[in-house]
């Protein structure tokens, strides 16, 4: 060991790195403000300051003087376990900087300005449900995210490259594998699913809902789960979201609406999954590339966890469904648990991504990736997407040919390049992982799960997931997690055993 | 001329001021949002984001960089205008510079982030009502403003370095002079007032008032006025206050209170004075240090104007008294024009400066203005302050010793350190300079307030006072609309007339 007193290349480094992470917060902050708050004069002038800090950010990232820092941090860390708080520094900023490097700033600062010109010709587009408005953009996105998968290289096909940004890991290949297995699992079994439909009773989800009392319903909830009001808040915004400005301010949106079914209770618990997560990672990794989620799909898995492998199972809806009658007690009438918990697990085949339940929600990723990779590969050409689009409906979901807006324009993700879905699956496959390894390691679920007792499950997830923030790439968390890298059997057998217990096939 | 397609150095300027324009409005986001929305356990992410964004706004704006494009810059103007946007950028920005020069950053940085840790001290010490707890924070405040005065220089007393850096061209000495002409005619003014305290009823003030109505009809009242919502809006917050983002942002914060007297009204008034002043900056100096208000203390003759100058004038309650009855028809049972009128202008010494009426107000600030001063140049201990403070609101208001937290507690501006006070008083003497001005020129004012027709009033402040943005100091500014600096005589002569009126004396 050095001297204590000394200073070492790795407080300089951790100083370079607090720095580009507070303005990266700021800009998160702009963010979460512009989408609730903002009045409608201010796009302009947020578009600038958003523009400097961003910049100003990737600037001092990539910067001589990081790259120094960290040569001589690697030094000083060699004989440090991988997993301790430096070596893991040092090596996911290494990974980091070596992928920031590789994307010439010019190319970064066109995929933002053409994102920010996409956005409103995707609204105009999706408005008058007609694709070819919004063509003559996403050719420019199909375009930037090719360019950006050649400029960031790639072993075998360009989609690698997307991946690889957001997934460290994977692969093309390795996810086409697991949607494979997907696919096989749930086309049959949403046929048979489908032959018992009035086996799940689902009229209760219709039911009229007060939009008054719904924040302040789903606001206690989440607290029950354990998402600490101190560190953070609930606000309303047109597309729900969880974002975080440091360890001590995460924050979650939520959109309200007429029915039970549209009200927000499930989209505050899914947003809470990802705040739980993020309150969760702790201090000591505070304002290094270390204090965030492992990637989109861990997040995921765990946003998922609790709106669906917990918030949908029957002891979960046991204990809400009392609760949820105090306040709403006119909607609740002659309901009982079994009776939510069969409403809320509805399987329907649907158009739009965000309504899908939980057996048919990856068949919609799985046509827009195999759509992505067709077009990044020159095997689709943008015009035909909807075409493309509706054939898949057809295969995967049994659903006749949808007009644009319920079609390829439903999503907003398209105008900031490709690439953007994939960890949804991702996140459904590891919360059933996670979920598993739980129940071996954990006693009595259910019981605690029906008594709202959540501390033992969120303790767990703390521990296996939380507390190492991005250590560790996705499969190598999942495997500290559950012994094994990702796959997509227990998802299945989750969602069998689930789903033939509700409609009793 | 030089060819018109040729890049020059003011262009380069521009581009590097908009980069530190956009810093210092991202930290303004990030202000605004601390007070409105941030959850407790935010402050330490916030303070260090803060600190990040000031330090790296100060780097830049004196970075060599600036510093040769200002040279370059100052040949390329020299045949302009003074008052010319391009005269007057790149003249405020060399004075901007040369200060900012003087600050170390790291002393910039150490201000940022002990403000930010004194704020919830404060708030707990003024709960408690006990000085001893914020006395620490205190100390540290008063010893970086001793610091940041003599890193500044001064001339003569290390005051005028704090009054130089917010009020350009104004120095101790003659702020001293304004406060003697202040004193020396309000203290007997008072006096005479008191003995006739039966002739102004207020009762109407403590009537009570419905929370729910409060922000909806303020916010009504100051979009009469001309504050554009497409532009702005209006928050609740412990304290109120004004913050612009840019030119298509500029919001507003107010509380609730629940008697008349304390309703958001005047409040939103007063901060609806700032705003309407930022919203009449041109886009045209945008993102320059040229956009924003010419001094606090021009800003304060804004918000004065509008709230007491107008708002508590006999014309402005014959046209506000109908609509407030509307939506408040117990609270104005039996009252007319007349009886608010007299009530809105109750003279009566207050322990709290927000509250103080037009006549003692400027007695508060002098007695923090001469308290800041001993602290200042070490003829007073941060520990003696209370006792400082008793000895002058007992010879300037006649009040009885208070509370520390209706004492030296009550406000908030000693957690950003000293030397914030002065521009009420500056302000107060200016908004009277300006109506003087404005009667001279612009005939009927007081039929125009009494219809509601604010357009008039708000064109001539427009015209003389907010277009120029920051390009003229308070004096020149004030000569410019007024033809004369800043002087008391107009200020006693209103306060004499109008409360004389009131009053019958």
């Amino acid at each position: 060991m050095t001297a204590v007193a000394a200073p070492t290349a790795l407080d300089d480094l951790r100083r370079a790195l607090a720095e580009v992470a507070d303005l990266q917060r700021a800009a998160a902050v702009l963010g979460w403000d512009q989408e609730t708050c903002m009045p409608p004069g201010g796009v302009e002038d947020r578009a600038n300051q958003l523009a400097t800090l961003l910049s100003l950010a990737h600037e001092r990232f990539t910067s001589p003087e990081v790259a120094r820092l960290l040569d001589r941090a690697e030094t000083e860390v060699a004989g440090l376990a991988p997993e301790s708080d430096e070596g893991s520094l040092v090596r996911v900023t290494r990974r980091d900087v070596t992928e920031a490097s590789r994307l010439p700033a010019a190319l970064v600062a066109e995929q933002a300005r053409e994102s920010a010109r996409a956005r409103p010709v995707w609204q105009e587009a999706r408005q008058r449900s007609d694709w070819s408005r919004f063509a003559p953009a996403m050719e420019r996105m199909v375009d930037l995210s090719r360019r950006i998968a050649e400029a960031f290289g790639y072993p075998d096909r360009p989609y690698d490259a997307l991946i690889a940004r957001t997934e460290p890991g994977l692969t093309t290949a390795r996810v086409e594998g697991l949607f494979a297995q997907v696919r096989e699992a749930v086309v049959p079994l949403l046929r048979e699913l489908e032959t018992h439909a009035e086996r799940a009773g689902d009229s209760l989800m219709d039911r009229p809902c007060p939009e008054d009392q719904q924040m302040a319903f789903a606001l206690r909830t989440i607290v029950n789960l354990g998402y600490d009001l101190e560190r953070g808040r609930q606000d309303l915004s047109a597309h729900p979201f969880c974002i975080s400005f440091g360890p001590g301010d995460v924050r979650l949106t939520t959109r309200l609406g007429r029915t039970l079914g549209e009200s927000c209770l499930y989209s505050s618990i899914h947003e809470a999954g990802h705040a739980l997560y993020e309150q969760g990672i702790p201090r000591s990794l505070d304002r290094t590339p270390l204090w965030d989620g492992a990637s989109p799909g861990i997040h995921e898995s765990q946003s998922r966890l609790w709106e669906n492998l917990i918030g949908r199972s029957l002891p979960f809806c046991e204990w809400l469904v009392p609760r949820l009658r105090e306040v709403f007690p006119a909607t609740l009438e002659g309901a009982d648990a079994a009776t939510f918990w069969q409403a809320v697990n509805r399987v329907r085949p649907t158009y739009i991504r965000v309504d899908a339940d939980e057996v048919t929600y990856n068949l919609h990723i799985l046509l827009r990736f195999e759509i992505e990779n067709e077009l990044l590969e020159g095997r689709l050409g943008v015009a035909d997407v909807p075409e493309a689009w509706a054939q898949r409906l057809h295969d995967y979901l049994g659903l006749e040919r949808p007009g644009d807006r319920e079609g390829p324009l439903q999503d907003i993700h398209w105008t900031d390049g490709l690439g953007g879905f994939v960890g949804y699956t991702l996140g459904n496959l590891v919360s059933a992982q996670l979920l598993a390894a739980v129940r071996r390691e954990l006693t009595d679920l259910d019981g605690r799960l029906a008594r709202g007792e959540f501390a033992a499950l969120l303790g767990w997830l703390r521990d296996r997931v939380h507390r190492h923030g991005r250590k560790f790439t996705p499969d190598e968390l999942v495997r500290r997690a559950t012994g094994q890298a990702i796959v997509a059997e227990p998802w299945i057998a989750y969602v069998r055993e689930k789903f033939g217990e509700l409609y009793r096939v």
